[in-house]
């Protein structure tokens, strides 16, 4: 129930307090059933069947996620629910606040803000127990979103150069959005912070957030967007 | 490729022509397509978490029988898109007809709608060949609809039994939609309608429409709805 001394920068105990691990997997889920919901509706705006398929496809892979969290959560004995809850104001107020225009506007979404989220996740997933930590880095892995996107994202911009700017402008307020309620959680659970401070020293902190933001302008860099 | 002589109206031939089943999958697939994506949708109307999680479970059931189809599609050298094209039209049509208002209306259609539909290929499927008759019966299983609704409907009946007009009516008004979009497909697609008539005499044809207005009278009982 107590956070080990880290005893080297790479190599960080793997003990975290409970609420700490209930949180971060309430939290992964409730984005995941979002991420679902967003999909599913943002099928509707797909120019071609494919892309609907494919929008559809994706949606269903993060449901299937959902499912694989929630069980694991009743597995330990929480309400999936109860886990849930502290998280459905600030990811509701995200999506409320960055409802795609568009196709591609949603497409972007479903990459850039997913990905951020899932390195994220990913980094903090280091410090949970064996179990925990290999079910977050199996919901996590890539749903297809990357290719297919990339691909009409470039396509677009080929077709019309002007839309880079204006996508570029709605990645970074994506990213905005995404830290202000990051920050909210931040204050209102303790347990999470701690997880993420628990890394060791600020510099550690400091380092997971470069290298997130690195990963950002690689994604960025491959959809043909500055960031 | 030739429809076989009925010799007993509970036995009939089971050859029939290609175009007929690559209509009759299409139809189905696209029906399922379309389900998952009203039920996502529909999902945000939900009054509770538990009740968003239960729709959501049942879209991403949808969609994994559309990819069922599709796959059986594609194992018979045929484009999913293509056979699915001539029913976007119909479907979209009967969908944007009868978008619903609320939760209930969305419950109501969800059960209602796609219960008669799933009688009606279940009618047509004894006629297809082993694997698609198998496959047909597969994912038109039900997938927690009739339970969930069934209970949630009465439960507001029974809070507010002025509801119960509202949603009759409602129910009314899908199956003449779903009848309307039904007999522009007959119009369009004789493989299909010769699939349904090939059934025998019109004295088969009529047994089969009374079977299943029969099991809708049912379901709206349980629902609590007068038909």
């Amino acid at each position: 129930m107590t956070d080990g001394v880290v005893t080297d920068g790479a190599v960080v105990e793997r003990v975290v307090a409970d609420q700490a691990v209930v949180d971060l997997l309430g939290m992964i889920a409730y984005g995941e059933l979002t991420a679902f919901e967003r999909l599913a509706t943002d099928a509707r705006m797909a120019p071609t069947l494919t892309d609907k398929i494919s929008l559809a496809a994706m949606a269903a892979a993060e449901f299937t996620h959902f499912e694989a969290i929630s069980m694991a959560l009743v597995g330990r004995g929480v309400d999936p629910e109860a886990a849930m809850a502290p998280f459905i104001g600030p990811l509701t107020a995200f999506h409320a606040l960055t409802a795609p225009a568009d196709w591609l506007e949603s497409l972007v979404k479903a990459y850039v803000g997913d990905s951020i989220a899932a390195d994220f996740y990913r980094a903090i997933a280091h410090r949970l127990d064996d179990d925990a930590r290999a079910l977050v880095l199996d919901v996590l892995a890539d749903t297809g979103h990357a290719a297919f996107v990339v691909d009409r994202v470039r396509g677009a911009i080929a077709v019309n150069p002007v839309v880079a700017g204006r996508l570029a402008l709605w990645a970074r307020r994506l990213v905005g959005e995404a830290l202000n309620q990051a920050q909210q959680v931040a204050v209102e659970r303790d347990a999470l912070t701690g997880l993420l401070v628990g890394v060791g020293d600020l510099e550690a902190v400091a380092a997971i957030f470069n290298s997130i933001m690195k990963a950002h302008t690689e994604r960025m860099a491959a959809l043909g967007l500055s960031s």
